[in-house]
C-alpha cells in the first residue's frame, strides 16, 4: 500500500519528543514505494480535525538534523481529548482530513492520554472500514505508561534532574548556616522522576525524597526538616508535585495547599516550613525546563526515541495497526533492550506508578530502582551552538 | 618575601567561582620560592576569625582539576560583613590566624561586599604594619562591580539564562492556547543577566523584558500581556528578580508583592495576572540554578576566571595590596582585553547597573549591549561525567 503519512505531537514536550520525529522522517524517506508523502499534523490531533497538514518534506536537512536538539514541540502540541461517541461530526472531519490527503499511516507521539487518541483512531478505522494504520510512539517524562519498561523522554528529564539537583544541593550547603530548599520535580501521580535524585551520593543529594507515592505525614516531615537543619545548617527535600499530604492539624494555609495542583507544592511547603519552624526556607521549581533541556539528554534516551519512531514506522508498513511501540528490557548490565508492538487497548489511560519495591522510604530508593535507572541516564548527544547560542529548528510550515 | 597565602571565596557562588580558586592553586605551585603554602579559609573572613584554615597543597590533583565544573563555593562561602571599627576584637583574631600560619597574601574572590571586606583589611594590615598583601579576585553574576568591564561569573550565569529562556521560550510556544509565562532572573538592583536574554532571536524569546532599571508600570504591563496573550496565544515576560513598581491603584495584594524580597517576584506578579486578566499563568524562577550551572559555562569567562586569579597572584607576589583585579575592553571584534590592577577602596559598595543608553525599552536592549554581551558567552568547557552524572570536586579539608 503507497500511501502518506501524519505525524502527531502530542501531549507535554520532552527533550527528545523531536528526535521521534527526526527517526521517523529518516526512516520514511528510506521507504519511497510504500511512503507517498511525509505529512506533519499541527497540534496534536486538531491539526487532523481543522485540516492544519504541513509537507515535512519541503523542510531542509538542517531543520531535520536540528529537531534533535529542539526543545518544545515542532509541529506544536495538543492536550485535546477526543470525544467518547464516534458518531461526533469530530471524526468525520478528521476521516476527511485523512483522505483527502490520501494518509494510510498515523504515527501519534505522545503519553497517556495520547494513547487514548490513538486507541480512539484506531478503533475509527476498524469502524469505518478505513485502510489506514495507527500507531503510538511513547513518550512522556512522567515514564507512567503501562506494559513499556520505560517511556522514551523519561531518560534525559531524569539527567537534566539529577544533575541539577546535584548542583543545587552543592550550591545549597556552602554556607554555614544556610536555608532549607524544597525542590519540585515533575510527576502528579507517579513519582519516577522524583525517584531519580536517588542516583545522587552522599553529600550532595537532597535528605528527603518524596514521590506522590510515599506517605507524606507533614508533622513527621516538620520535624525531620527541623532536626536536620540543626545537624547540617541546611535541608534538601525533593518533592514530586503530586505529593499528596494529610490535613495539618494546626490549621491555616493548609487547604490552600490543597488546592494548588502542578506546579506551586514546593512553594506551598516552604510556606509552611517558614510558619512553623521559623527557619529561612526556598522553594525551586525545576519547572518546564526539566522537559524541555536537551543539552543533558542522555544518548540512551535518544537512541531510543529514533528507534521506536523507526520500529513503528516499520510495524506500519507491514500491516500492523492499533499498537504501541514498547521498550522491553532484557539486562540491566549490559544494558539490553528489544522492542515489541503492544496492544494498545491495554495501554491508553492506564498508569504505572513506582511499584512499593522499589521505594526505600522518605530517604531514597531500592537499588532495585538504581539498577532500573542507571542505563538509562548514559551518555550525551552533541550539541550545536551558534554564537553561544543553542540551536534549534523551526519549520517553514507548507501546508498540503 | 616567602610566605603562605590564604584563598577566601565569599558571597553567592557562580558557575566559576571555583576555577578562579583552580587558577589560583595552580600558578601559585609555580612560585615555591615565594610562596610557603597554599590555604584556603572555610567560610570565606570566617575562617580566619575562626582559625579555620586547610592545606590545599594536600589535595589530589583530580580534586584541584575538578574544581573547573563544581559548583557552590568548594571551601565554603559567607555573607559575614566585617564591622567597620578597626578596634573591633575580630580583628585581632583575623591577625592571630595569619600569623600564626605565617600567612603573607590574602586573596578574596567576591562581589561587592566581599570587596568591603577586602578593603577593610588591606586597612587593617597597613594601620597595624603587618606586611600582608591583600587582593580581590572580581567574581559576581550580578555583574555590578564597577570600573571593571564586566565580572568573572557573569558570562557563564548569562549563557545559561540565555539557553535556558530559549528553552522555556519554545516548549511555551507549542500550544495553539498556551499560558502566559513570567520568568524570574538573579539581579536585585542590576539587571545585567536579565538584559542578556535580548540576544535571543525573534520566535524564541520574551516578549517583554523588565530591569530593575526599567520603569515598571503595572498597569501598562498589564495591558500588554493581555494584547500579547490575544494575539499569540501565550505571552512571555523576563524580569529582574529586583524590579520596581508603583503602587497598584486598585488595591489588594500589592503590598504583598512590595515585601517579596530576592525571588517570589514573578510569583506574585503571576497572581496580579491571573487575578487581573483571568489567564492561565505560571512562574517560573531560575532560582540558585543561574549562577551554579558548570555545563554552560562559557569559556571566555572561564578563561579570565583563571587568567584574574593568576594576574592576582602575580601582583601580590611584586608587592601589591589594596587592589582588585580589573578586565579592561579593547575591543569587541575581535574581543580583547587587559587585565589591570584597580584602587579597591574605589570599588567597595559600589554597584554599577544596566546604564540607560544600553536599555532599548521594555521590549529589550540596544545594539551596543549586544556588542558588550556576545564576546562573554562564547565558547564551552569539557565536562567530565561519570555514568551519566556531572563530577565535582570535595576537598578532604586537611586542616593546619
Amino acid at each position: 500500500m503507497k500511501k502518506a503519512l501524519v505525524y502527531i505531537q502530542s501531549g507535554g514536550p520532552t527533550a527528545v519528543i523531536n528526535t521521534s520525529l527526526y527517526g521517523c522522517i529518516k526512516e520514511a524517506k528510506k521507504h519511497p514505494d510504500e511512503i507517498s508523502g511525509i505529512y506533519g499534523s499541527l497540534h496534536g490531533i486538531e491539526g487532523l480535525i481543522d485540516d492544519q497538514i504541513i509537507d515535512l518534506n519541503k523542510e531542509s536537512d538542517e531543520t531535520i538534523e536540528l529537531l534533535q536538539q529542539t526543545p518544545g514541540a515542532a509541529l506544536g502540541t495538543t492536550r485535546y481529548k477526543l470525544p467518547k461517541d464516534i458518531a461526533d461530526p469530530i471524526y468525520k472531519k478528521i476521516l476527511e482530513t485523512l483522505k483527502r490527503h490520501d494518509i494510510g499511516y498515523v504515527f501519534v507521539n505522545g503519553g497517556n492520554d495520547s494513547m487514548d487518541t490513538c486507541h480512539k483512531l484506531s478503533l475509527l478505522f476498524k469502524q469505518t472500514g478505513l485502510d489506514c494504520k495507527v500507531i503510538g510512539i511513547p513518550k512522556t517524562i512522567d515514564n507512567d505508561l503501562t506494559a513499556t519498561d520505560h517511556c522514551v523522554g523519561f531518560g534525559s528529564a531524569a539527567k537534566y534532574v539529577i544533575n541539577t539537583v546535584k548542583e543545587i544541593c552543592t550550591d545549597a550547603s556552602c554556607y554555614k548556616k544556610g536555608k532549607v530548599f524544597v525542590v519540585e520535580i515533575m510527576g502528579r501521580n507517579a513519582g519516577w522522576l522524583t525517584a531519580s535524585v536517588d542516583l545522587l551520593p552522599e553529600g550532595c543529594r537532597p535528605d528527603f525524597i518524596y514521590l506522590p507515592e510515599n506517605t507524606f505525614d507533614l508533622e513527621e516531615f516538620l520535624v525531620d526538616v527541623s532536626e536536620t537543619y540543626k545537624k547540617k545548617g541546611h535541608c534538601i527535600c525533593a518533592i514530586s508535585e503530586g505529593i499528596v499530604f494529610e490535613r495539618d492539624t494546626s490549621g491555616a494555609r493548609i487547604d490552600a495547599f490543597n488546592h494548588v495542583q502542578l506546579g506551586g507544592a514546593a512553594d506551598a511547603l516552604a510556606k509552611i516550613i517558614e510558619r512553623r519552624l521559623n527557619l529561612p526556607t526556598r522553594s525551586i521549581e525545576l519547572s518546564l525546563i526539566q522537559r524541555a533541556d536537551p543539552i543533558l539528554a542522555s544518548k540512551v534516551d535518544h537512541d531510543e526515541a529514533i528507534e521506536c519512531a523507526k520500529v513503528g514506522l516499520n510495524a506500519a508498513i507491514k500491516g500492523e495497526t492499533g499498537k504501541m511501540v514498547g521498550i522491553i528490557r532484557k539486562s540491566d548490565k549490559p544494558y539490553k533492550v528489544e522492542y515489541q508492538l503492544l496492544e494498545i487497548s491495554k495501554i491508553a489511560n492506564v498508569e504505572k506508578t513506582v511499584p512499593f519495591n522499589m521505594i526505600g522510604g522518605k530517604k531514597g530508593m531500592n537499588n532495585c530502582f538504581k539498577d532500573y535507572l542507571l542505563p538509562l541516564i548514559q551518555g550525551g548527544i552533541e550539541i550545536k551552538y551558534k554564537n553561544g547560542i543553542l540551536e534549534t529548528a523551526k519549520f517553514e510550515k507548507h501546508r498540503i
